[in-house]
C-alpha cells in the first residue's frame, strides 16, 4: 500500500508525548482530540467547519452505524469515508461500549454480545468477529477491538471477568482483523477498572497478542476524576512507547491536559458538541454558559482573539439571544467554538511538548481559566 | 449620507424587470429573494453559508425580534446588522402579519393592534408610530408600514376595512419614518385581497402617500395559486414603475417566476429553509424528498453540476440516512442546497431578463423541474 499505518514519536517531555501518526486517509497530529460522529456527522456542525477546526481525525459509532444505515450498505456505497464525504482519517470504536449504555437488553457470553435494537427491537448479535467486519466494512482508518466495558464502581470479581472476557475477544479480533486490506490498524483496549493490578495484567496480555496502538477503556464510566487520573498515570507508562496511546470517551480541557501530561496521545469526547448544544462555550478564559441572564447585553464576543471565528464574531448577547429563542444556530456556533478550542489546546499541547515547556504550558492554560472567574463572568 | 437608498431599473422583458437596488449597507440586485431570519438567524444555516449562496438582502421580523431580544436591546447593541452579525441589507416586516397568525389573542383598532404575546402572555401594544420606532431602533435598511392583513377567502367588507385602516396606518407611519437617519426606506403595502377594485383603490391611495417601494400583502394567505397570480398580474402593472415592487411571502420557485414574470421585484419566504428542514431539496430538477425510502441506497449527488457544495459533495443516501437518523445536519444541508437554489433561480432571472429571453428561460426551467419525474425521482 501507498502509505500504510505507521507512529512517529516527535517529541517527548517528562511523560508527555508529541508525534505522528500517517494513514491512508492522511496525518494525524499527536496529541490528537477526535470530535465524535457517532451517526456519521458530528451532532450539528458542517464538516467543512470540523475541518476547519484542525481535526485530523474522527470518531464514529461501529454500533450505531451498523444498525443504521447498515454496515453492508456503507459498504456498498464505497465506504464511510465517501457515504459520509469526510476524506480524512476515521477512527470507529468496537460497538461494546454502546452496547452497555444504550441497547435496552444484552448478554454478554463467551462468543459475544446479544443485544435487543433501540432502534427497532431486533436481537443483534456482536461477536468480536462481526465488530471486526463490520468495521472492515465501514472502511475505518483505524478499528478498536470488541470489548467489556464495566461501569464503575464494581466488584472486583465483574471487573476481572470482564477484562479477562474482553483479553480473550482481542486475540479473536487479532485474527479476524488478518482480512482487513493494507494500511489499516487495530487497537486493543485495556480493561480492568480502578485496580492496578488488572490494568497492568490487562496490558501484558494485550502488549503479547500485539496490536497498532493501545487504548485504555473503561474510564470516564462514572469514576472521580482523581480515579481516572491515577489509572491513567500508572497504565501508560506500562505501555509500549514505540506505540500511540488512546484514552477513550475522555474529557474536559483538564482531563486531556492531565492525561497527556501522564502520557496518552488520542482522545475523543462528545463534550464540546453536547455541552455547545447546551450553551457552554471551553474558552481560554474557561467554560461559559452563554444561557445564563447577564450575558443578555453584553455585546463582547466570547473571545476576541480566538482562531475561531465563531468566537469572534459573534457577541455573547447574541448568542444568549439564540438559546432563548431556540434557534439550533446558537447551538451550532458554540458547537463550532468548543471544536476550535479543543483542537487549539491540542495545538498547544503539541508545541509546548516539543519547546520542552509542557509543564508550563499547563499551568499557564489553568491560571487563565481560574482568572476569567473574576473577569469574563462578572 | 454617502450611500441614500436607491433604485435603479437596469432592463426589462416585457413586464418583468431586472434592478438594483443601493442602501447604505450594499446593493440588492433584483430580481431579489430574501432568505427569512425571524428571530435574527436563519434557521440552521449559518450566516456565511446565507451570503455565500448569493443572498444580498435577508429580511427579519419586527414581531419576534420586539418580543425578544427586545428592539431597545438591539438598538443598545448597535442595531441588528451588529447584533447578528450580518453587514449587508436587511428588510424589516413590520409585525402585523404575525400579530394576525401568532398572537393568541388581538383587537385591532384605529389606533392599533394590541396583543398577548405568544412568549409571556403579556399585553404589548403595536401603533403605526411604534412599528417604524421599532424598525429605526433595529435599524432595517427597508421598514414596512403596519398594515392589517386579512386571511382569505374573506367577505369584501372586511377585506375593504381592513384596507382602509392600513391605508390611514399607511399615513401614519409615513409620518413616523420622518425621525428615520437618512439613506433608510419604508414600503407602503397594498391590500385588498382578491378584489381588482380595492386593490386599485389601495395603489392609488399608496402611490400618493408617497413610499421608497411597494409591497404587494395580503397573498398567500389561503387563496388558490391562480388567484395570487391573477392579484400580481393586475396589482403590479398600477404601481410606479421607478420603484422596488415586493411581494410578501412568496413562494414556491414556480411562484416566483410567474411573478417576476408579472412584474414583481423582491420576494421572502421560509419554503427554502423550511422544507430543507423537513427532507425537501429544490433543485433543477424539481423537487426531492430525500426522506423517500428509494433514496437510501443512491450515491448521487442531488445535482453534480450545482453552484452548491451540498448539493454535489453529499450522496442522496447520506441525506436521507442524516433525515432517518434525526441528525439536523440533514435540515441544514437541504435548507443550504434551497437557499443557493433560489438564489440561482433570481440569477437565472436577470440574465434571462437582460438578454430580453426571460419568457424562454421559464419554460426551460419548468420543462427541466417536469422531466426530472421521470429521472430523479426513479
Amino acid at each position: 500500500m501507498s502509505n500504510p499505518f505507521s507512529f512517529r514519536l516527535t517529541a517527548t517531555d517528562g511523560a508527555a508525548r508529541a508525534g505522528e501518526i500517517a494513514t491512508l486517509h492522511g496525518m494525524v497530529r499527536m496529541p490528537a482530540f477526535m470530535p465524535v460522529g457517532t451517526q456519521a456527522a458530528i451532532k450539528g456542525v458542517h464538516h467543512d467547519e470540523v475541518r476547519a477546526s484542525g481535526a485530523d481525525i474522527i470518531l464514529a459509532n461501529t454500533y450505531h452505524l451498523m444498525l443504521r444505515p447498515g454496515a453492508e450498505r456503507v459498504a456498498a456505497l464505497g465506504g464511510l469515508h465517501e457515504f459520509m464525504h469526510w476524506p480524512y482519517p476515521i477512527l470507529t470504536d468496537s460497538g461494546g461500549y454502546q452496547v452497555m449504555s444504550l441497547a435496552p437488553l444484552r448478554k454478554v457470553a463467551e462468543a459475544g454480545v446479544t443485544f435487543r435494537s433501540h432502534l427497532d427491537g431486533a436481537m443483534v448479535e456482536l461477536t468480536p468477529e462481526r465488530a471486526i467486519d463490520v468495521q472492515i466494512l465501514l472502511g475505518s482508518d483505524i478499528a478498536m477491538q470488541l470489548d467489556e466495558c464495566v461501569k464503575l464502581p464494581a466488584e472486583k470479581h465483574d471487573i476481572e471477568r470482564a477484562m479477562q472476557l474482553s483479553l480473550r475477544w482481542a486475540e479473536r479480533c487479532k485474527r479476524a482483523f488478518e482480512r482487513a486490506p493494507a494500511g489499516r490498524a487495530l487497537f486493543g483496549i485495556v480493561q480492568g477498572g480502578d485496580d492496578p493490578r488488572l490494568r497492568e495484567e490487562s496490558v501484558r496480555a494485550l502488549v503479547g497478542i500485539g496490536f497498532h496502538g493501545y487504548a485504555i477503556g473503561g474510564l470516564a464510566v462514572g469514576e472521580a476524576p482523581e480515579v481516572m487520573r491515577k489509572v491513567v498515570g500508572e497504565t501508560a507508562p506500562a505501555l509500549p512507547a514505540d506505540e500511540p496511546r488512546y484514552l477513550m470517551g475522555v474529557g474536559t480541557p483538564a482531563d486531556l491536559l492531565a492525561a497527556v501530561g501522564r502520557g496518552i496521545d488520542m482522545f475523543d469526547c462528545v463534550l464540546p458538541t453536547r455541552n455547545g448544544r447546551h450553551g457552554l462555550a471551553f474558552t481560554r478564559f474557561g467554560p461559559i454558559n452563554v444561557k445564563n441572564a447577564h450575558h443578555a447585553d453584553d455585546p463582547r464576543p466570547l473571545d476576541a482573539e480566538s482562531r475561531c471565528p465563531a468566537a469572534r464574531d459573534f457577541s455573547r448577547a447574541y448568542l444568549h439571544h439564540l438559546f432563548k429563542a431556540g434557534e439550533s444556530l446558537g447551538g451550532t456556533l458554540l458547537s463550532i467554538v468548543n471544536l476550535f478550542y479543543y483542537q487549539d489546546l491540542m495545538t498547544g499541547a503539541r508545541a509546548a511538548i516539543a519547546a520542552g515547556r509542557f509543564a508550563d504550558y499547563v499551568a499557564q492554560t489553568e491560571e487563565q481559566w481560574a482568572a476569567k472567574r473574576d473577569v469574563a463572568m462578572s
